[in-house]
């Protein structure tokens, strides 16, 4: 009998909102996995910090560094493919030998997450299941103290890499509005913002669910931002 | 001191699949309020049948009937106006007493949520605290076994209640896609998803992460639908 792939929504980032569901597999797991930076602790792996068994064994998945590839050059890609093979062999194999894997999702696991690249590998391969989570943005729309979304409006929700005559036209022609992967692309988003003409609207959401959080009018937020930040407009329909 | 009116997301069905911080609120709540329709459980209410203490108090809150007054008729808003302004006074008479009350929230409170009119009402006037949940969404992309968003795929989420040209536009000119609020308009959205060029990318999931979950390629789907249903279609953005 093959082990089980568990991808695990974590939700935003205080333990507390994980599931009932993910909490029982992550204090349960004998294998726990989770990609991270390398030389960094992880953010998955920190928002779990006391909660693993003592004899849990940890599987710290590091990107190659590819920060002196350009996005563009086909080395990119073969790079992060070939990581995700390794991968997805290291936990094949541990599934194969009967052994269960609890594999750590920030937010919700099927939403812009890295745990995809394993999971299109792993399928047919071992059993895999997952867990949703709470995504990074509710955590941000919950941090900014109102509503997403009222009635029939519209969200769009973007990435901050898209370049930035498609951010102008799609942030112009939104009514609620969710921009995520800011970081170094901010002061690109923020012209594409002032472009649509919607700056005053805009909010910008640091670390939501997390120790750190803090929350900014985009208009009075500095010029750099950290990788877990997102930017919100509200949607203003109709509300009897 | 007054009490605290907390506003807990139950994701989308499954008991665990609630937050822990919810979980624990639910478990421990003395007044526990919810809305649903006239004459029936309440699915919100549902979700959390067996976890409620045996004292606890329940308030449902009970939707005027509107079903003959059409939604353009000022009357039709009137209605649920007094209903949120009633509902409203109850919660906060009991938070002003000193008591704390939980509202249950299908999915995520903020998100397209009927505790917003209640939010909007009760801030200012008694402390009021959120807990984001799983999305409804979530739950069905979950369901659909496939992730929803991929690279900087552009995710639009969508209402069926709207007109059916701007359906139309909207479901061509994105890569993935999630409409809520199908039931009645089923046959309208069926017909802006096929003008779209976009059928056979179509899935419907009815009941996401609940006992009757049903997801099915829209194509092959009956000509009715229930309250919980969502369609989506997949992202097939960049992976490496
Ligand atoms: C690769 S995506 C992963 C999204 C995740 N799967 C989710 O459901 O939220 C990473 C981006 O998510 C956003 N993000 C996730 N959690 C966040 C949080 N707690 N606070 C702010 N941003 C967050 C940031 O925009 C970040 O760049
Ligand atoms: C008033 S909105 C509330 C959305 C909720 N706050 C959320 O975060 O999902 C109601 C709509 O949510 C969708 N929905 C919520 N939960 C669902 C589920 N478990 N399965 C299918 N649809 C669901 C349906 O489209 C339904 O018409």
């Amino acid at each position: 009998m093959p082990g089980t792939i568990h991808g695990v929504g974590l939700g935003p980032g205080a333990q507390d909102l994980m599931s009932v569901r993910t909490d029982r597999l992550v204090r349960g797991a004998r294998h726990i996995a989770y990609f991270r930076k390398a030389g960094r602790p992880g953010q998955a792996r920190r928002i779990v910090e006391g909660m693993l068994r003592h004899d849990a064994i940890e599987i710290a998945m590091e990107y190659p560094v590819t920060t002196e590839i350009p996005l563009s050059d086909p080395r990119y890609n073969e790079s992060l493919s070939a990581f995700y093979a390794d991968c997805t062999e290291r936990l094949a194999a541990l599934a194969q030998a009967g052994e269960d894997v609890v594999v750590l999702c920030e937010g919700d696991p099927f939403f812009y997450g890295s745990f995809m690249h394993l999971h299109s590998r792993l399928t047919g391969v071992v059993p895999v299941r997952i867990v949703p989570g709470i995504s990074g943005m509710a955590g941000a729309w919950t941090a900014s103290g109102a509503p997403i979304t009222w009635g029939d409006d519209v969200l769009t929700v973007l990435m901050a890499t898209l370049p930035e005559e498609v951010l102008v036209r799609r942030i112009r022609d939104t009514d609620a509005l969710v921009v995520m992967k800011i970081g170094r692309n901010l002061p690109k988003l923020r012209r594409a913002v002032a472009a649509a003409g919607r700056e005053a609207e805009a909010w910008l959401v640091e670390h939501a669910a997390m120790p750190e959080q803090k929350v900014t009018p985009l208009r009075e937020a500095d010029s750099v931002t950290p990788y877990f930040s997102i930017l919100l407009i509200h949607g203003q329909g109709r509300r009897p």
